[in-house]
């Protein structure tokens, strides 16, 4: 005969997860945790830096008679800074046009293309706020930030508005595989057609299945240059 | 015997739908998919481009004695663009009244029509956040949004706030069953009478039952033209 | 012996309905319902529409002593608009109050009578934004509108804020009943006298026992009428 | 056995009291409702109407020491305006301090009385607004209003904010009983002497022992008078 | 066995009173019920109306090496108007400096000593609003206010806000036995004396256990007169 | 065999200390409670008047390598007062601040240094505040307050805002031990040699364990005199 | 048999750590107690006076391919001040932004340095600001602040707002065994150099695996040296 009424878990985190802005017993915070789950079931995005640039690629799901170009998971913000997205795909847009006006306010206040680091801040800060009052939600959207300005970086943030500058790394969900190669093989100082080639076959492993239609391409040198079907059919063509 | 008291799925989801923007432990939002359940059960309306310009279509349930008129499925924003809607009725009758306000100041503030890409972000950001502050809820609404500004474009916004462009699509509770047509038959460039040929049989595969009273139809072109009654009878005389 | 505490379906239902703006899993708002529930309760309204006019009709509870005046089931709103409606009394009383307002407004700012749909979609959109908005609860009152502004209209709005417009309509406790009567007998364009006959007897349909006393009649055409007791006598002496 | 958790009915309601502004799955308010408790369980308040006027008559519980006038049931607000309360007595003195404010500063405003009507809906309007909005409760006093301003009328305002106006009533916890004799017995036009006789009786049918002491008493003619403890005495002898 | 889950009485409650500004289906508000114990726990306050003037007397718990003064059982407001207060004492510290605070606003703003009346009405309005919004709590207060003022008056207010005049009134936790006193031995127009020696024996009862250090007197007469130490000793010997 | 369902304590209580400003059904405020906690688990602080000034004592815990005068138990506030806190240290240091801008202020407005008193009830005033106000929790800081400002007072603030002046007082985990002491062997008028005597063998018998490093003192006369190490190992030599 | 539904103990919490800031019965704010949980899991920090300077040394976990300066643990704040952070990381971030800016108004207003221990108050009152409010969560960071403004200062800001200075101490995962090293080895006045090699092995023993880029550390003296990879290289060399 039961002991005592045996509560299944889901009851158990009840009391942490509803409250919006509100610390577990173990030190985390429910809700930040599970908008990571969005980005993490989101089709994988990945960043790698070469010397003089920043590639980024991702994948994305699209359904039949789908305009591809409407799926955006690339974004340029300005002339020398692309972010690459994954999670909610409207939080994520909003996030990415705050980003945009961030670039030009800055661009019109100081005459001179934001710094990159400066911009990831805003974003991450703007992030962590979500974090922290109450009658809010956190974003469900992780980027990768590639900008060229000076030197070539990458950076990384997430739900909680932590910031992270990688070499080389891949979100979403492939990311597990997809950093297994590009930690096995990553080099720095490659040039890019070696970092292009890395990128695609690391894509390749984190979402098995790619295809011109499907996979956004960006490569941040002292210009942009977002890819168009016909260059991505090229570059694929010996991956498909 | 018992071990345990199971607790109905119900109220185990209890804990997270109730606060209104708030994550579950899977990353999704609860009260924005039951929000688009409220889409989901909506007669359907669907879109579909082609060369020059964009139909669309969609059925309403008329009960006796109703003016068919004042259900609203198609509703013009302004002379170059025409919203579908599917879901709560008032929902999409105030975010289309959004919708042409916006327009409207556009027009007064450029002196040109707004365009059809800008008003669908207008749209989607105030959907996007109706689901991330507390205290108030997401807009059971979804639309089909076609315009002609340069190229002619179709596209589609759901209670999350997500934009996608489609070259064809339905929403609504027929939306599965009109996508498969859609999906065989649908060619780019088509030409305008093969699209309504094709608008209409999709729909009728949603639907099942159409009649000239139960169906709106709307060309947008350089010029939109609703269909009224008449026209639509000898239009559908062949399908019903 | 039991194998789960079955929890009773009210308790079920808890987690939805008492957050005040929150979609149920089926993308049903609960306390809109709800509130519809009151004007269910309520005693008849019916509308109809004849050439060049509409009639409203109403049935009333009155306990004995109370002055039959008091109890306003059909409320003059202008020279041109009369409003029937079902519901919690002060909820009605308060929004027939806010359309008398929002008509002098029009007409002292326009200097014209305000267009009948612009009363509506006022009054439609307030009470929309009733049930979006957290910390207060949606109006439990429905109405039926006559207006006659160029040509002659009668619509219908509910506690959701959708905006229907019939030829003929009944809503309150008697609605199914009387409705039947209205499907089978009215046709578009009848004579003043006939759509009045229709009316009054649609309406005992709906309530089964009427009176002189317990029966509010408008007939909206050029001008308005409202029935004093000795003319409502007249007109139901058959009837009763 | 026990086939399921029989919930006892207070937990059941639960969760529509709680939430001071929601609507139950009837469609009904209980806090509202609960806010009429309060006024049912008063002590009985009365009023008729007769040929040029109005008699309001009000029971009281005393405690020893009291001084009785501190005990406000009828409360004079104008010199053509007076109101019976039942209920919680703070929640009722607020209101009529509220009424008598809108009736100077409508004295003030345009140089002469306030309509009886004016007065009542402007103290039903704050009433309603008190059940719809969050974050306040409903207050919990209902009132008879008598008031003189060509003609004399009476009316009724609830916690919901509802308005009936009545040639006799009563409220109270004694309302069931002494609204039986005021419907078998009152007439229109009735003199002032017997609707007196006629108010007292009904009085002490809804209290069962009265007393000079524990009876206020108003008549509103074309000037107020509220009796002094001889008049009371005198008018009172023989009914105790 | 049990034929249902017996939810124990503080549970059942529950709904009621956490919510501050809230009905229970009975038409009681909990919340300032419980704050009516924290003035039925305090120690004794007691008021008598005689002659000419109003004695207050009142009884306090003295731990040892406390400065007695420091507990204010009985404070002057004006030099016309004292405070005897009973419950929380931070509580009735703060509302009885808002009570001092309006006396001088009056005094300045009118140039004359507030009236009795209208200061009682101002305490007892600002305790009503603090039942009926939400997020603040009732005052934990209740207070017997002596003054003269042409007339000698002697007033209670309660939590809920009540207004009550009384010959004489006793609250606190002795409340129950000393108003048995006062009400065998009262009588309108005694003389000082005779109130001082009736007012010390009910509070006598009340307190069962008084000395000069634990009893404060005031005498409100044309000019206020708070006893000290050595005539409190004088006066109390024959009691102790 | 169980009758009911057996909640334990904790889950009863459950509904009032989780609304921060809330009644239980005693008429007690468990948040104020349990922010005495707070107090009564600190180490002890004491105060002990004597002829011509006050003397505060408190002992702490230091843990190893802490710069013991960054635990300040003995806070300035001005040139003639001093606070002695117990509870939690952010809490007392940020109401400390607030008393040294208050007195600040004071002087700067009135050229004089506030009140011992005036000081008092502004620091209580805040605390009070904060057990009434939804949104906010009480200080956790319970503080003894010695002011020589004419004469030389010595007060003491809880949690709950309530204001008591002691001739000699201790608050903290030690209070009960300490304060037998005091009531023992207090006098009035004592010297100030005895009177530190006394304070220092009462702190011991509450706290059992002192050292130079661990206790602060501080004598408040015309001047205050805060001890430094060496003052204070030369006072302390005979009681370690 | 169960004599009573034994509630497991993470429920019993629940009513105390879901509401924001609230006092648990024991005095005890739990959610503050959470947040210092996430300051107790992080890789450890480290901090040591000496005469003349202060030196932080802190461990980070660096995943493959990660920019090591991009995990900040350590960050200077203006030319004399560094702080070294445990915790959420984005938290610590815009902290320690917070702090900058502090640093720079003071300098831009009194054209001075910014005294260590008032930058310090300003973090800890902004901290202990977001466990008594409403609506927000505690910042989930510690501090160990050096500074060097006339003396050299090491001191610790916690979750609760706490604010303790330290000769040498240690926060995050292995602050526990570090400190067991400090205690025995420490003392005051020593030498830069015996610092250095204390705080190293201090740290080695909290963390077990240190290298040149998973550690950070500064030196603050009259000047700041945060040491660059070779430096810590030849640093480290001999405890690797």
């Amino acid at each position: 005969m039961p002991e005592s009424v045996e509560v299944p878990s889901p009851m158990r985190q009840m009391g942490y997860d509803r409250a919006i802005a509100v610390f577990s017993p173990e030190g985390r915070m429910y809700q930040v945790e599970y908008a990571r789950k969005a980005v993490e079931k989101a089709t994988t995005t990945l960043g790698i830096t070469f010397a003089g640039g920043i590639i980024l690629v991702a994948a994305k799901t699209l359904q039949k008679l789908l305009v591809p170009e409407s799926v955006e998971k690339i974004s340029k913000i300005d002339d020398h800074i692309v972010i690459g997205s994954c999670g909610i795909l409207a939080d994520a847009r909003t996030l990415v046009d705050f980003a945009r006006v961030r670039a030009q306010v800055n661009k019109m206040t100081f005459d001179e293309p934001i710094e990159t680091y400066a911009l990831v801040k805003d974003i991450a800060d703007r992030v962590q706020r979500f974090t922290q009052i109450g009658g809010i939600r956190p974003y469900g959207a992780g980027f990768l930030i590639g900008g060229v300005n000076g030197s070539a970086r990458l950076f990384e943030t997430d739900p909680s508005g932590t910031i992270r500058e990688w070499r080389a790394h891949a979100i979403g969900r492939g990311a597990k595989d997809a950093r297994k190669i590009l930690i096995e093989e990553y080099k720095e100082g490659m040039v890019k057609e070696k970092a292009l080639d890395l990128a695609i076959r690391a894509l390749k492993e984190g979402e098995k299945k790619i295809s011109t239609r499907s996979v956004d391409i960006a490569i941040i040198e002292k210009k942009i240059k977002v890819y168009n079907a016909a260059e991505k059919k090229e570059i694929l063509k010996k991956y498909i």
